[in-house]
């Protein structure tokens, strides 16, 4: 893991690193020292790891008394984007304009992305917890959009994660991977959602195995989820992995 | 208004009262002076002021600084019940036996109480807040199923309440108060309510006007809301009457 910058601002400390070929952004609180909760931090198709929403959620979390660590996806940000993956674009930007299921398209994307993605968060959250100011203690998942949708594949697959908020995605493809999903998830939906149809979001809450689950809607679009969700959601996770 | 007896534990005073044939119960912070957020508190139906589940959300609120006034509804608690309404019950029981919609019958025996329940809701608010513990403050409403049945038509008709947190009530016979309603609402869902047809929940949060609307669901059944609902509605009043 190589440290590549380190600045501190408003209490919190932000240092971007690589590790092997992989990109990713640490948030701690300032001078922070031993142990801490932890939050994976997966952003939505077509941004980066500091697209603004992360950043902003990021140091709420981490001001807070968190570690919050975000990479960039497959594809994505910092990343080099093959020719394979730019023909999977195409074809989904395609699609899309011809009026097919974005629900189907959306899931064949990220289906594309999640083994390489889980595979991903797995070593960087096993080289996070080797840091002093992070060490081995409770993991969270916060991701939306796509960052639930290769989300989902990692919770299942990885025991160390003990409490998610997801949200803003449908079903589509997505049904086994909740079925396996029994820590504590908050579940955000915009209920004007352009691009998730509300019953394919309200299946997917459906589908998830946890006993304790929340779903919160709010009106408005993909992009209107409100600030207070943001606080809300801290509370969350200060509430399981605290 | 005439009050009958006063107690106080854990820092929360409880004052029984009567406001001509209305009684009700103020819970305030202890030794509390001066001007405060008022929570009016409506129970379920055939519950009463004093429900366990009233009495332990009205504590919490109280202790978080606010004051917090419950009354029995019209025909519930320690009111007398008339012949009418005995009548109206038991029909409310055979229907539900017989297998009638549930949501209509429901919807018709709080279409008789909501006169009623409204005006007594006005006098008391006006009542309350000429106490000096209490004062003209903003005022916010939370009321559950047949709670949220009468505080519907009372929220609609009454410009001093600036907040509220409604839900396990389907959408049956409230449309047209809900279009009439613009403050914020928390609305909660349970997701396997046995008593709620879930797509009635979602039509009802749908039909409020409110431009600041949230659901919240949770698994279980009607009577299963979570503890942390109640302390999430606590900052939810917080941050509309702080």
């Amino acid at each position: 893991m190589r440290f590549t910058s380190q600045t501190s601002s408003d209490g919190v400390t932000e240092q971007f690193f690589h590790l092997d070929e992989i990109p990713g952004v640490l948030w701690t609180p300032e001078d922070a020292r031993g142990t801490r909760p932890l939050i994976l931090l997966g952003h939505g198709g077509g941004q980066h790891k500091t697209a603004p929403g992360n950043v902003s959620r990021a140091r709420r979390y981490a001001a807070g008394g968190f570690a919050v660590v975000a990479i960039d996806a497959p594809h994505h940000g910092d990343r080099p984007q093959d020719d394979e993956f730019g023909r999977i674009a195409a074809g989904l930007r395609a699609g899309l304009a011809a009026g097919e299921d974005p629900g189907a398209l959306v899931a064949g994307m990220h289906g594309c992305l999640a083994p390489r993605a889980v595979a991903d968060w797995q070593a960087v959250l096993t080289a996070v917890q080797r840091l002093d100011q992070v060490g081995v203690g409770p993991v969270g998942y916060c991701g939306m959009s796509m960052g639930c949708g290769l989300g989902l594949p990692l919770i299942a697959a990885e025991p160390r994660i003990r409490a998610a908020v997801l949200g803003l995605l449908g079903v589509h493809g997505l049904a086994e991977d909740a079925a396996r999903i029994t820590v504590p998830v908050r579940f955000l939906v915009q209920w004007d959602d352009q691009l998730v149809p509300r019953d394919q979001s309200l299946a997917l809450f459906d589908a998830l195995a946890s006993t304790e689950k929340t779903l919160h809607a709010n009106p408005g679009g993909h992009g209107d989820v409100p600030l207070f969700e943001v606080d809300s959601s801290r509370r969350f996770f200060a509430r399981h992995l605290g």
